[in-house]
């Protein structure tokens, strides 16, 4: 028995601007055929931003709250946003900073990639740690209001456990940096 | 200012078995008009469960590893599948650590909802905690190979932090546990 599934045949029945869906017929490494939908998505960097020094007791982590149309309302978030054709995922973590908040990122490290829902999606965030220093001005887009939410980190993990924040690449960025430590 | 977001017109691209894709022309809360494609997704549920007594200092968590077609191999994960029309989610999760494990849940408890990926999906995934108790035979799809794999709970948090697990639900699912108690 192999380990691996292979494609027989693959149909792209959609080609989006942010993601693309195939409808693959696959041979599954038992042996079994089936068609598998699969939504392709180039990936995307999150950073968890820190305001104090992040070795401190309670930091504050800057959060944005933005409406999405998939919840429908305004959730907080880390900032975050998809990989630009060739972007490495820390220059891409670095910008999002940047164009959501005007906050320059400052020793950035790499926490963890994830993928988001692998039953029917290729997406993976890349999650990274950085100081935010020096605001400045944002570069939003046209369809983006993003409100700039500082919270300390004892407040989000509260915010965690009473279904506050709702936002999976959110919670897995501060439970990671509270579980594992700020790499201070 | 509004704070929802209005579909001036939906257009269903794709039907599918797990998902249908829609591209909607939506009003944004700022005014911006645009068009959005959004994943529709019935939603899930998962569990964590336990086979030793869950308030013991390093109990073990029944984790599966299964082949995704999407991360190209076999990856750790916690008990999940898809609800069934009109299902509740703590039903749902039952069934499915029933079918993918064979295990019984004893003493559930909810731990969270949360998005998986908020920009473009609705799927929501409503996490549990459990005991399982009293294994028996499994019930698994055609295309489902599914590896029992017993873990210490440390030892998880060892594969989250190095990057030996991967999926959103069972890092979120493990970290919640292991930071907000395990409700014994």
């Amino acid at each position: 028995m192999s380990d691996e599934a292979h494609a027989i045949s693959k149909r792209r029945v959609y080609t989006g601007r942010v993601v693309s869906l195939d409808v693959d017929t696959v041979r599954f490494p038992n042996g079994a055929v089936g068609e598998l939908e699969m939504l392709r998505h180039s990936g995307a960097s999150a950073v968890v931003p820190f305001l104090d020094d992040r070795k401190s007791e309670d930091p504050r982590v800057l959060l944005i709250r933005q409406y999405r149309y998939a919840t429908e309302g305004v959730i907080y978030e880390i900032p975050a946003g998809r990989l630009e054709p060739g972007e490495e995922p820390k220059a891409c973590a670095i910008r999002e900073l940047r164009e959501e908040t005007g906050y320059e990122a400052r020793d950035v490290r790499f926490l963890t990639t994830f993928y988001t829902t692998p039953g029917f999606t290729d997406e993976r965030i890349h999650i990274f740690i950085a100081d935010a220093v020096n605001p400045g001005n944002r570069a939003l887009e046209a369809d983006e209001i993003v409100e700039l939410c500082p919270v300390p980190l004892s407040e989000a993990m509260e915010l965690i456990r009473t279904g506050g924040i709702v936002d999976g690449k959110t919670i897995i960025g501060l439970l990671f940096c509270a579980r594992f430590g700020r790499f201070g």
